[in-house]
Order: structure tokens, then sequence, then C-alpha cells
């Protein structure tokens, strides 16, 4: 039984122990990756920012040329109509960039900046409680480990003694009732009482060190949910942004339609439209009688 | 036959002419609309180049928060997985935006540029040589009409001396041969070769003013075909840009599948994934007999 004293300790501190740390370490090394995010994702909200008014002044002269298309006296009315949609259907997507931005700033950037100090406080307390936790229930371990190897040192020497009288028991658990009525009667009432008390220490110990193990193993779990539970607040703060790039998407997939019209309108440059050949007949005509 | 030439004269000016003279117009006037529409475009150039560097820098810590889920010894890898695949196709994304940043320039406002010198210079032209044309052609016709009035001045004289011999003809063509044998031998052979000379006078008049319309017509069908083929130069640099964007927009798409897998993986923040409590089993396992 003494073996299990000595592996807890040791296999204890390189399987759960070591992943709690590995984990804490983690945490503590992920802060400034989560700093630096957060810089970067600022910084690209101020980008897109003036992006969009580049964006605004872009698509107001897009529309002064469609609409000199448009109102122009001469053959250009249905380029232009088709160039009013396009920039229609781009003035949605600015529209969907705008709040694309601002959930940059207000969905993601701002919420986990505000989580960052109360990830680092919780890491370090994670691991205060655990270590004194661990401290702890290790120091009255210890204790009782010096106790029952007390208690199996006279155990011991009390079954060496009945060795004396029967070699072939030696060895064998005491407490066994198979060694016969005259092995029996050599151990005497206060000698019984003594092998209790050591095997009742021993059971004990192994009970406390049960409850480490439990004790690590909830440590470990609430480190990985801390950790899980940061990359799953990453996600919710993701997704609303993500779900304003699908918008985006969204709108700019109705532009296919419109080029394909404009194609139909633009392919041959150097012919007028019939509508325009008929204005010019009737023009003519006018004067032509 | 008088009429005809006034009715040319005003009509001319108020239909295709005026078209014209509209038509160069809307061209000039348009002339300070693409030079703002580039310059706009080529701020949209320098702001997408600059917030194209920003975004590099923003995936790039993404990318290291996504590393960081991976490669921790924890509960995260289904989710760093998830988060890389979101990383790579926002890299497809910026790859996109590269080139359509590429082609804002390259495509549209490099060529465009090129074309605005000619473009003004093609009005100029156009209207130049419209007016040179028109004045050649309208001269020639004032004379003519000159000469084609003297004629029927004589004729007008040759009638009224017919009209003493036969009331009832005046005002009659006086080519008609209606008017029967008697008034024939009133008229002599002079008389009537003045008579064919006002009317082929009048003839060629007519066709010089055919002549006159067919070239204004011209004139007018040139400046509406180099009016609506700068709008198609237009759509055909657009069509590269537009294409770009529609690229972007099919690397989006992608996102949706990844976001539903995103979803599962983080639904429940607080509870970790089987893999994770079987893998504690285990470690708990190590130690447990």
């Amino acid at each position: 039984m003494e073996t299990l004293t000595v592996t807890v300790d040791k296999e204890f501190g390189s399987a759960m122990g070591a992943l709690f740390h590995q984990i804490i370490t983690d945490m503590k090394v992920g802060a400034p990756l989560w700093e630096d995010f957060l810089s970067k994702a600022s910084k690209l909200h101020t980008a897109l920012k003036s992006t969009l008014s580049v964006i605004a002044a872009y698509l107001d002269a897009f529309q002064k040329i469609a609409d000199s298309a448009t109102n122009a006296k001469g053959a250009t009315k249905d380029i232009g109509t088709v160039l009013t949609r396009i920039c229609l259907r781009h003035k949605a997507v600015e529209a969907r960039l705008k709040t694309f931005t601002s959930a940059l700033m207000e969905c993601l950037v701002l919420p986990l900046h505000d989580k960052l100090e109360e990830w680092k406080k919780m890491v370090v307390n994670l691991d205060k409680e655990h270590s004194k936790e661990y401290k702890k229930v290790r120091a009255d371990i210890k204790k009782r480990t010096a106790e029952a190897q007390r208690w199996q040192k006279k155990a011991k020497k009390i079954r060496s003694g009945m060795a004396g009288g029967n070699a072939g028991m030696m060895g064998q658990n005491p407490n066994g009732n198979a060694s016969g009525g005259a092995n029996d009667r050599q151990l005497n009432a206060a000698n019984q009482e003594l092998l209790r008390a050591a095997d009742a220490a021993q059971i004990d110990l192994n009970s406390r060190l049960a409850l480490l193990q439990e004790t690590e193993k909830q440590a470990l779990k609430s480190a990985l949910v801390e950790e899980r539970s940061r990359y799953c607040l990453f996600v919710a703060c993701l997704k609303p942004v993500m779900s304003e790039e699908m918008s985006m998407m969204a709108e700019l997939s109705h532009l296919e339609e419109i080029i394909t019209q404009l194609d139909k309108h633009t392919a041959d440059p150097f012919s007028l439209p019939s509508s325009t050949e008929q204005m010019i007949s009737e023009l003519k005509g006018t004067t032509d009688h």
C-alpha cells in the first residue's frame, strides 16, 4: 500500500495537475494575443469608417454619371437606368458595410475588451485557489502518510514477532483468519488493536488521496471550461459581425442579374437603340414634306 | 414652293440641329462629372489599399487566436479548427479585395482617364465639323434660294402676262397642258425656256435641302453614337471591377456553412466536448488503481 502514496505524488503532478498548469499557462500566454487582436480590430474599424466616407463620395459621383446618362437628350437612357440600379445596389452594400463596421466595434471589440481584465483576474484566482486547496490537502495527506507509516512500522514489528512462531505466515495479511487457532492465540488483544489502527490509518489515507484526485479533477474541469468559454464568447461576439458580412453578400448577389442586363444594352456601342433610330426618323419626318 | 425654304430654315434649327447641339452640350457639361468620378475612384483605391494592410494585420491576429485555440492542451481544438477555416475564408476574401482594388485603378480609373482629353477634343471636333459643313451648305442653299426666287419672279411676270389672255389660268402650274392649244400659242419659245429654267432652279434647291437634311441626320447620329459609346466604355471598364466583387461574394458565401458548424460547437460554452470528458477520465484512471 505504500506504493500508491508515491505514485499519487508523482503521477498526480504529471497528469491532471500538469494539465491544469498547462491550461493556466495557455490562458496567461493568450492574454497578449487577445489584446493584439482587439487593437487590430479597432484599427480595422477606424480604417473602414474612413473608407465608408470615401465610398459615399464615390457612389455620389457614380450616381451623377448615371443621372447624366438618364437625363441626356440622346440615346443613353437605357444605360443610365441600369447604372442607377447598380448604384442603388451598391448603396445598399454601403449601408451593410456601415452596420458591419459598427458591429465590429459594438459587438466584438468593446464586449471583449471589457472581459480582458476579468479574464486575467480569473486565471490568477483559479491558479491561487487550486494551489491553496492542493497545498492544504497535500499537507494533510503528508501528515496522514507519516502517521500511516508509523502504524505500518509497528504492525511490521508485530508481524515479524509473529513470524518467529510461524515463518510460513510472514508477509500475509495479519487480519487473515486462515492462519488457524494457534497463531491467533499468539497475538494478544493489544497487538490486535494496533494492527487494526494501522489498517484504519491506511484506509483513511487512501480516501484522502481519492478526495485529492476528485478535487484536482474539478479544478482541471474548471480551468478547461474557463478556457473554452472564452473562445465561445469570442465566437458569440463574432457572429453578429459575420451576419452583417452575410447580408452584405446578399445585397451584392442581386448585382449579377443587373450586370447581365447591362451586357445586353452595351453589347454594340456603335449602334443606336431602335427607339433612337425611330426618334431620328420622326425628327427628319417633321421637315420631310 | 417658297414655304419649304422657310420651314427648313426654322424647323431644322429646332429639331435635328437643336438635338445635335443639345448632345454636344450634354457631353461638354459631362466632362467635369467624369473628372469628379475618376478623382473619387482614385481616392477609393487609396482608401482600400490602406484598409487592405489593416485587414491583413487583423486576419493575422485572428489566426493567432485560432492557433491558440487549436494548439491549447485543453478543450478548444474543435473551435480552433473552425476559427482557422473562417480565417482562411477571409484571407481569400482579402485576396479578392486586393484584385478588386487593383482592377479599380487598372481597369477603370487609368483607361477612362486616358480617354478624357480625347473625349474633349472629339466634342470640339464634332461641333466644328458640323458648323463648317452646315455653314457651307447653308450658304450654298441661300445662294440657290435667291437664284430660284429670281427665276420665280420672272416666271410670275410671264404668268401674269398670260393671265391677261386667260384669267382662269392664274396660279396654275405653267407646265400644265390642260390649258389647251390657244394659250400654248400665247407663250413664245423664250418664255417657255424661262419657265423651264425657273422649275429646274427650284428642283435643284429642293435636292440641296434634302442633302442638308441627310448631312444633319448623319451629324446627329455621330453625336448620339459618340455619347452612347462613352457610357458603353464606362460599362466595359466597370465590368472587371464588378466581376471581382462577384468573386468576393462567392468567397463569402462559403462562410454560411462554417458559421453553422461553429454554432454547433459553441452552443453550450459551459459543457466540455465528450472527447475532453473521456480524456479526463483516462487521466484520472492512470492514478485510480
